[in-house]
Order: structure tokens, then C-alpha cells, then sequence
């Protein structure tokens, strides 16, 4: 079982493909659990012939190189400690093939992160199965480079590193998920049609073509990622807003500097932009914050105390389809009425059914095991259960 | 009377605002007259109590710091030359009051560089009415920025210069509007509205805070100069619209930086950008290309030959309101037809009354006299046309 993570400083493309390192350091907070969250589980069996792999219900292709990776990096580190003598591997299952199952709980390719809640989760689920325990970011890494920050909960950041082979580009822990109690996050679902181009195919064209990511990635990352480990340290909201913002805005921009440009924002996450601007605007202050990875999702912070009002004006100004029934998941939101001051402060056209629904959640641990059995994917057949 | 230009190369923000002097040098072309102009007559007289002006129909403030910029300036000429004993200079009309009447015949304020073609016409006009000559961008350049390029036609430079005091930020013509004649100009109208942050203040957001701008007016826009000014004087169509749309995004990806985030591009905008990247990929050669100034509207360029088939794809995928009378507009567009193969291969979902019209044109010279007094826009009392 794992969950999901949000990018709040440096989105960036990357030095190398195959073995996926970055060309800046980033920062995530990793979502609870509770309301967003990636489940899988692995079984290795004598009796089975051949690796499978199924996600979200279906078959998938098992020998997809990013999963190669991971389960040959896996493996390979169970037979270095096996070696060593660890009487913790389990040497059986080394021989054995394995069946993956996985489900997401939440829209995948829409620019909600999947692809690094699940290969943090196969990460970890692999090596749970195997005995294997340390450092496992660096292989989460090889699956989906932002995986390696959804191996730990709370506030992580991806060390870019310099070696070559990337042995020293691994997540690390910049506070628990503990450390900001009244931090809240909402997910606003702009449009679970899938985004029209890969994150990946698309970063790499960045990397090729845009002469603003790679100033951005040399001379303002590095200083952000010090600002941003401050801010989240000193719990200074404006300050970890601020960045947020820009650096999320920043990121958009060297998409649109990309040739051909990529647009994740559309004209949902530029109104919801507005919105943030304008309502912070209204109360002086900086309450809210916004950002956007690979699609037009917004990711919303804001403290405990601002969640009410906030989600009821994001309700005013993107009027549900139905009339607000299942438009608020997640952690429960409590009523608020919006003034008319407010409504008319912020002085935006309503744009029906621009949002589906909000989860409203918060920052959550890393990765954990699901003790009841009656939760695992996979029958003791080691076949996905039909109901899924 | 005067011609508007749009922006291909560089655009930017002001290192000085009071004498507008800008953070790098840029290239526009300048549109023929005889599809979009700005006219403007002007009358001194003894009578006149003091100095007036009108747009489009409405009596505006004169006071305003950029109109006076340029009446002070074209005065100090005038009494410079006069003093310098030249006696192509009006002494009379030196202690005269102006009256100004200046009228566009496309959308002000909608992101089509109205403010250049107003201002570059209106220091012509001021400069015959005085009897001033010679170098006269620098003055316009006062008015706003970019209309010190809209004083001559062609392919038109805006060198930024390295003087505190701007006596070195002019205009030059890089080439004629004769030197390209297969190049063609379609201004796809996007929307008539007002567009939401005026390209002043907006820009001086962006010169403040946003960090990719910087750069990019130090390290990118030398070189695309460069480069830019090699292809139009090849005529080297790939390169030159290439380079055009890669600067255009590059000046949006800036926007996008600025914090607040500017949007000129609305979804309308990304869907233009899509088919013309769409276009030149089905054709397997850059055949068409975009640039956006500071609203959604696209000035595509292209070679005269594929004017007939793009623009009816463009009909195809914005269908028109009505069925296509006065979509588009300007110079004429023979019939197209479309191929399936082509349809299918741009497939793009069709975005109804997206574009409101089309004008064709092409390069044109720079200001003109209106010799035909029935043009002319004030009567012989100094006060405008009823008609207008």
C-alpha cells in the first residue's frame, strides 16, 4: 500500500533517461493515505511461469523497461545480501517469478502523479517480499524518478546528485508528516480526460529545446530548494506559498518554452489561478496556494482554518453538475457562507462544471504494509480477485 | 495615416519606463495599410484654446504623460530647427494649439498593437504639421515602445541601445516590405474583448519578477536577432518561422513567470498553436507559423501558395457563426478544398465560433500622407466629423 505525492518546489526534466536522473533537486509533500492512495500486492510462487503484472484491472506489460528495472534492481540486491549472508532474504522466492496487482484509488494520467505512487508502492512492496530493507529510493527512482520521494512520508526532497551512475540521487526526508498539523491539501479535478502528452515524452523535449529550463534548472532551483526547506521548517505559510506558486507558474513556463510547446493549464486551471490571486488579494494575506503538475489539476495548500471558505467559493465559482452531492471527498469540510464582499471581490464569471470533485486531504506517512488480508489484490491462486 | 506592425522576434519588457527604453532589441514587420491603419489628422490653429485629442469617436485625456512626451518632443525639434534657421519649420503653427483626431479600423486594445500604430501615426502626422524631419522613431518610441519601429514598413528592428538618456533606442529597417513578396499575413481575431491586464502594466510586472525574463533578454534574444535577420534577408522560410514562434512562446513562457502569472493565450490560442504545429507535421515541412503580442489573437505567416488551404482549415476547425460571409476579410483568399487525409490527419475537435475573422495582408510601407482631404477626419473648424 502507498500513497501519492505533489510536487510544491522544482519540476524539472532530466539528465539522463535510462537510468532517469534529474537536472535540478525537487520537493514534494506525500498525500495521506487516507484519501489518495496506490495498493499493491506481490506474490511469488514456485508455480507461477512468468512475471505478470496487472494495474488498475488489467494486464500490462510486464516487460516494460522502467519495471524491469525495478524488479531486476530488486532482485539483484537480494541475492548481494543473500550473499552476504542476511538471513533475512527470503532465498526461495528469489528463484520464483512474481504477480503484481495494483489499484489506484484515483484518476491515472491525468496529471495526478500515478506513476510515482505506484512505483514507490511496487518498490516497496518487492522488497517487502523479498526481505530486502535500507535505501530503496535510488530503485523507486529508476521506476519513475518522483517514485523516489514517495518512498517517505511528509515533506521529501529528491537530492539531484552528480555521479554518473546516479548512486547519490535519492530522496530524503526534510520534515515528518507530522511537523505542520494544520497544513491542508486540496485536489481539484479539472478533467479526468488523459493529458495529450506523456510527462515524460514531454519533459524530454524541454530538455532539448528549452533554453529557459536549463537556466532555471543551473541558477533558480538551487536557490529555491533553500528558500523552500526554510519556509516548510519555520511552518512560514506566505513564504511556502509564494514559492509554490512561482516555482509552479516557472514550470509551466518552460513548457510553453519547449518547441513544440506543451500546455498542461487550461482554461480551468487559469481560472483557478485567478481565483488564488484574487481571494489572497481580498484578505491582504497569502492564505492559499496553488500548483499544477503534468495536467490541469490544481493542488491547493491552505491552513485548517481557511479550508471551509476556500472550497465553498471554489463551489461558487465552478458550479457542480449535480448540486454539490460527492463534489467535496476526502477529510470532511466543514459549512461556510461566502460575504457578498467576498463574492463580488473576487469579481469572476462562474464556469459551471469546470472542477468534478475536490479531495480534501493532508500530508501523509510513507509507504505501508496492509496487514488485513481480506485487502490483497491477489487470491491465494496468486490471480487478481474478480471484482476488481 | 499609418500601418500597425506585429512583433516577430524578441519581444520584451522596459529597462526604463519614463523614456521607454527596453530590455532588449526586437523585429517586427509592418502590416499594409490597406488592411489595417490607423488614421489621423491633425490641425493647428490660432483659434484652437488648447491642445485636444479624440479616438475612435471619444474626446480623451490629453494630459496623459505619453501623448505630452510626444507633443514636447516634436516641439523642441520644431523650435530647434526653427532656431537652426530651417525653413521647411511652420513658425506660425509653433504657438498654435493642436487638435488630434486619429481613428483605427480594427479592435483597440484587443492585443493588435494599437497603441503602436496610434502613436507612430500620430508623431508622423505631428511631424508634417510642424515641418520636422528626419529620424523621427526615437520620438515615437516615447509614445509607445514598439511604435518606434511602426515609423517605417518592411521588416523593421527596434535596437536597443546602450544610452541612459535612449538617444541610441531606434528603429531601422532591416528590409523593404518589397523584399519578401511570397510572404503572407493572416491576423486570426480570436476575440474582440478587452484583454483582462493592459501589456504595459503587465510587463512591468515581469521586468520586477520574473527571473526567466532577465535572461532571456540577456542570453537568448542577442543571438535570435542574429539569426532572425539572416533569415528574413535569405527569405529562408523554415528559420524565420521557426524562430517566430519559438520566440513567441518564449515570450509567453516569461508571462507565465511573472508573478502574478500573466495568460494572453486563451484556449482558442493553444488550439491555433496546435494546428499549425499539426499543419507543418502532416506536410513533413514548417509551412506556417504563429506569434501572439499581448492577447489571443495569432498573426500567422505563411507563403502566398498555402494561403488558400490553411485558411479554410482554419474555417474548418473554428467554424464561423454564420456560414462563413465575412470570415474572412482583406486581401482575397481563393477556394480550397480540403482533403479528408488532411482533416484526419490534423484531428483536432472542431472549436465553433472560436475565431471571429480572418484578415489577410501583408508586409506594407511605413506612414503615408492621406492626400484625398475627404479623408481627412477634423473639418475645417478643427473639430471631428460628425460621421465618425
Amino acid at each position: 500500500m502507498e500513497n501519492k505525492d505533489f510536487d510544491i518546489a522544482a519540476f524539472g526534466g532530466k539528465r539522463n533517461e535510462d537510468i532517469i536522473l534529474p537536472i535540478n533537486s525537487s520537493l514534494s509533500v506525500t498525500l495521506h493515505q487516507d484519501q489518495l492512495k496506490t495498493t499493491t500486492t506481490v506474490a511469488t510462487s514456485r508455480s507461477f511461469q512468468e512475471d505478470r503484472i496487472w494495474l488498475n484491472g488489467k494486464e500490462e506489460d510486464i516487460t516494460h523497461p522502467r519495471l524491469q528495472s525495478c524488479l531486476r534492481e530488486i532482485r539483484r540486491l537480494a541475492r548481494k545480501r543473500r550473499n552476504d549472508g542476511d538471513s533475512g532474504v527470503d532465498s526461495a522466492s528469489l528463484s520464483h517469478k512474481v504477480h503484481i496487482c495494483s489499484v489506484n484509488n484515483f484518476p491515472t494520467a491525468a496529471g495526478l502523479a500515478s506513476s510515482a505512487a505506484g512505483f514507490a508502492c511496487l518498490v516497496y512492496s518487492l522488497a517487502r517480499v523479498f526481505g530486502v530493507e535500507g535505501e530503496l529510493s535510488g530503485i523507486a527512482r529508476q521506476g519513475s524518478g518522483s517514485a523516489c520521494r514517495s518512498m517517505y512520508g511528509g515533506f521529501v526532497q529528491w537530492i539531484m546528485g552528480n555521479k554518473e551512475d546516479g548512486k547519490d540521487s535519492l530522496a530524503q526526508q526534510v520534515e515528518p508528516e507530522t511537523h505542520w498539523p494544520e497544513l491542508r491539501i486540496l485536489v481539484l479535478v479539472a478533467s479526468a480526460e488523459r493529458k495529450p502528452v506523456g510527462s515524460t515524452s514531454g519533459m524530454q523535449t524541454s530538455v532539448k529545446t528549452s533554453c529557459l529550463l536549463k537556466h532555471r534548472a543551473e541558477s533558480v532551483v538551487p536557490g529555491r530548494m533553500v528558500e523552500m526547506t526554510e519556509a516548510i521548517r519555520k511552518k512560514d505559510f506566505a513564504a511556502f506559498a509564494e514559492l509554490t506558486m512561482k516555482d509552479s507558474n516557472q514550470f509551466h513556463a518552460t513548457c510553453l518554452d519547449t518547441y513544440p510547446p506543451i500546455f498542461y493549464l487550461n482554461h480551468v486551471s487559469q481560472q483557478i489561478i485567478s481565483l488564488v490571486h484574487r481571494y489572497n488579494k481580498h484578505y491582504g494575506e497569502t492564505r492559499v496556494a496553488y500548483t499544477f503538475d503534468a495536467g490541469p489539476n490544481a493542488v491547493i495548500f491552505t491552513l485548517q482554518q481557511h479550508v471551509p471558505e476556500f472550497v465553498h467559493m471554489v463551489q461558487y465559482f465552478f458550479p457542480p453538475e449535480t448540486n454539490g452531492a460527492d463534489f467535496i471527498k476526502g477529510l470532511p469540510v466543514n459549512c461556510a457562507s461566502l460575504s457578498e464582499e467576498l463574492k463580488q471581490g473576487i469579481g469572476l464569471e462562474p464556469m459551471p462544471k469546470g472542477i468534478n470533485y475536490i479531495i480534501s486531504t493532508k500530508a501523509g506517512p510513507g509507504p505501508r504494509v496492509v496487514e488485513d488480508p481480506t485487502q490483497h489484490l491477489l487470491l491465494s491462486d496468486g490471480f487478481p480477485k474478480k471484482t476488481m
